[in-house]
C-alpha cells in the first residue's frame, strides 16, 4: 500500500494506559525495509526465569518464524529471554535462505541480550515469498538493546503493524493469592484473518510466576474464546502466533497446575485481555465499516455452533449485505444451511440487533424491517441465530466486506 | 438490483444454436413479480415416458422446490411431464405457506399438461425468505401451455436469470448405437455459487432413451467434474438444482446400465455440456473481470486436490490480487497452507499462465514478474500448483473479486 490508510471508524478512542510488567523491557526501531517514516522492528527483553507458551497457525505452509518458535518451545518451557518482531516481510515461503536470515537475526539479538539463540523468539509479518534481508535488522540490534525500556508498550504495538490502521493493546490487573499481577498484551492484524489455533501476531506478558506447562493450558483456553473466534476474510495466515510470557517477578506462592483455584481471577483477566485484542483485530479488519457479533445457539455441540457462526461470519453475501445496511436475513439462513452442521430449518430463529426477524422456518410476524434497518445503520451489528437442535452455543466476531477491502487488497504490493 | 447490469466481459459471443430435442417443448411468460419488462417464468413440457434424474444442494436449509423435486424423484424414475421455473423468488425459508404456494403452481401446470402434480418438477431462484405469490404464476399457466414450442430454448435460458447478465446454454450431438441423439442444456447462476452436489439451476434434456436409474449415474458423474468444480463466492445456495431429462424419442436400442459401452460418446458429450454450462456460470460471476482456472496436482487424493484448489479459488485475498492484476503468489501459498490437506511446503511449485513462479518452497530463480504480470492483465488466468505429496489432481474454475461484486450485493434487495 502506497497511500496511508485512514484510521478504522471502529477503532477504540485511545490506546490503553499500560503500566510496566516487571521483568519486561521494550524498544523499537525503523529498518526502512518496507515502510517509510515509522518503526517496524520490536525487541522485547525478558529477565532470566521467564516462562513462555505459544500457539501457532495450523497452516501447512508456516513461516520460518513459526517453525523456529515451535522448535524452541518444544525444547522445554521456561528459558526465553527475548522476542524480536519485524513488520513488512513475513519470512514465509522463503526456504533455507529464509531460515538462515532468521538465525542471523536471532544470533544478533542473543549477543545483545546475553543469551543463546534458542532463547530468542522471532515473529515476522508482511509479504509472503520475499527473502528477508537480515542485515537491515542485525545492524540495528545494538542500538535497540540500549533503548530497552519498561514503558514502551504503545511504541511496540505501533511497530508491529502492517495494514493495521491503529495500534492494538489491552491490559488488566489480576490477583493471585492476594498479590497483584499485571497482564499486558499487544497484537497486530487486519487482513488474512481466519483463526485456526491463533491469528496473526499477539504477545501477552505478565509478571505472574507461572510455569510454562501451566501457561500453555491457560493460553490455549484464552485463545479458544478469542483469537479462534474471529474472522475478517476467512484467509488463514502462514504466520499466526500468540505468545504468553510470564516473568515470575510477582511475589505470590508457587503455582504448579492450571486448575489451581488461586488462578481463577488471573484466568478471567487473561481471557478478557485476549478477547479485547482479538476484537480489536476485527475492528481493524481491512476496509471494515461495521463490527459484527454473531451468536449461534441451539446447536448440537460447541464445535457445530462455532462452525455455523463462522459460516455466517465468512459469507461474502452476508458481509456485503451488512456493508449495504440491508437486513437481507435470507443470506443468514443460507449460511446456516451451507455450514454442514445439524440445523432444523423449520425451527430456525434469527434476531438482528435483538429484534425478531425469523422463527419457525419463516419470517417472524413481528418482524419490522424499519426497526431492523435502523439497527443495520449503526456500526455495531449483532446477529443471534437459534438452530433448534441442541443446547450448545458460540459467539464469533467479524466485520463487513466493503469496497475498502478490495481497494486495499487489489494493490497490496504495489 | 434496480439498475440493469452490463453484460459480463467474460460472456461468450453468442447463445449457441440449439436444435429441438424431440419430446421437449418450452414457453416463457412475465409474471411481473420482481422484474419488469422481461420474462421470468419457464414451462417445459415433456412427452410421456420421459425419465429424469436430479442432484440438489446439500444445504441444511433447502428451498421448497428442492424438497419437492427430491420427494417426487424418490417415488421412482421415469414419469416426469413438466418443469416449471420462476426467477426472482427462491421460495426458500417460507415454511408451510411456501410449500402450499408450490403445490398450487404444480397443480395449475398439471392441469394444463394433463398429468399429476407429482409429475411436475419445480425450480425457484431469487430472494430467500419472501413468500411466493402463487396467483401471479397459476393465472399464466393456460397461456403458457398454448405457447409451448420446441424452439424456445434461448427464451427459456433468458427467463430463468436473476443477476445473470447473459443467458447460458450449451448443446451437443452424441451417437448411441450409431443413432444421433441431442443434448440441450440451460443454466442460470452468478452469485451464491459454491458447489456442493450441484450449483444453482441447470436443466439438461436429451431425446436419448435412457432409464432414470442410469441417468442418475451419468448425471452424478457429469456434475462431479463441472458444477461441483466451480465457485464464485463460496456461498452455497438453498436452491442448487441440476436435472437431466431423457424423452426416449431416439430410435437406439435399449440401455439398462451406465457402464454400457454404447454410452461412451453420450457420456463424453454430457460431461462437455455440463462443463460448458458450469464455466458459463463462472463467466457470469457477480462483478467478474477475470476467468480463473486453478489446477492442483501432486496431491494425496482427488478429494485433497479439490479441497486445495477450492481453498485457492475461495480465498478473498487471491481473488482481489487477481482483480488488481497483481502476481501476489504468496497468497496462493497461503491458501494451499490453510486448506488443511497434506502439502509439502518445501517441494511446492506454482506456475501462473504456465510461467514458473515458485518451486521447492521459494521463489523460482526463473521467475519473471513482468512476464507474469502481462498474463495477469489478460482476462483468462491460469494457476497451476503442485503440492508435492502424491499423484492426484483437480481443476476448479472461479472468477476474481471486484468492486462490482460489492456493488451488486450491498444492495441486492433494494
Amino acid at each position: 500500500m502506497s497511500a496511508k490508510l485512514p484510521r478504522s471508524p471502529l477503532a477504540p478512542q485511545n490506546f490503553p494506559k499500560m503500566l510496566p510488567v516487571a521483568g519486561v523491557r521494550l524498544a523499537t526501531a525503523a529498518s526502512g525495509a518496507r515502510y517509510q517514516g515509522r518503526d517496524d522492528l520490536l525487541l522485547m527483553a525478558f529477565d532470566k526465569g521467564t516462562a513462555v507458551a505459544g500457539m501457532f497457525t495450523t497452516s501447512k505452509a508456516p513461516s520460518a518464524p513459526v517453525d523456529w518458535c515451535r522448535r524452541q518451545l518444544r525444547q522445554g518451557w521456561g528459558a526465553t529471554r527475548a522476542l524480536l518482531v519485524n513488520a513488512g516481510n513475513a519470512n514465509a515461503f522463503t526456504g533455507r535462505k529464509g531460515d538462515l536470515a532468521l538465525q542471523a537475526c536471532a544470533a544478533a539479538a542473543a549477543k545483545q541480550i546475553g543469551c543463546t539463540r534458542g532463547q530468542v523468539m522471532i515473529g515476522s509479518t508482511g509479504v509472503i515469498g520475499v527473502l528477508l534481508d537480515a542485515s537491515r535488522i542485525t545492524g540495528l540490534l545494538p542500538a535497540l538493546a540500549k533503548k530497552l525500556h519498561p514503558n514502551a508498550w504503545q511504541a511496540g504495538a505501533e511497530a508491529i503493524r502492517t495494514t493495521d490502521t491503529f495500534a492494538k493493546g489491552a491490559c488488566a490487573t489480576a490477583l493471585i493469592d492476594g498479590i497483584e499481577v499485571r497482564i499486558n498484551g499487544i497484537a497486530k492484524g487486519s487482513g488474512m484473518i481466519a483463526p485456526d489455533m491463533a491469528t496473526m501476531l499477539a504477545y501477552v506478558a505478565t509478571d505472574a510466576a507461572i510455569p510454562g506447562d501451566v501457561l500453555h493450558i491457560l493460553l490455549r483456553k484464552a485463545v479458544q474464546g478469542s483469537f479462534n473466534m474471529i474472522s475478517v476474510d476467512s484467509d488463514t495466515s502462514t504466520s499466526d502466533t500468540v505468545m504468553l510470557f510470564a516473568t515470575g517477578k510477582a511475589a505470590h506462592g508457587a503455582i504448579t497446575r492450571a486448575g489451581d483455584p488461586r488462578l481463577r481471577d488471573f484466568r478471567q483477566k487473561l481471557d478478557a485481555v485476549a478477547g479485547d485484542l482479538a476484537r480489536q483485530v476485527v475492528r481493524d479488519g481491512e476496509g471494515a465499516g461495521k463490527f459484527i457479533s454473531i451468536c449461534v445457539g441451539g446447536a448440537a455441540s460447541p464445535r457445530a455452533a462455532k462452525r455455523i457462526a463462522l459460516s455466517i461470519a465468512n459469507s461474502p453475501l452476508v458481509k456485503t449485505a451488512i456493508a449495504g445496511e440491508d437486513a437481507n436475513w435470507g443470506r443468514i439462513v443460507m449460511a446456516v444451511g451451507k455450514a454442514g452442521e445439524a440445523a432444523n430449518r423449520d425451527a430456525l430463529a434469527v434476531r438482528i440487533g435483538g429484534l425478531p426477524v425469523a422463527r419457525k422456518g419463516m419470517a417472524d410476524p413481528a418482524y419490522s424491517e424499519s426497526q431492523v434497518t435502523a439497527h443495520m445503520q449503526g456500526d455495531e451489528i449483532s446477529i443471534d441465530v437459534d438452530v433448534g437442535v441442541g443446547k450448545s452455543s458460540a459467539t464469533v466476531w467479524t466485520c463487513d466486506l466493503t469496497h475498502g477491502y478490495i481497494d486495499i487488497n487489489a494493490d497490496y504490493r504495489t
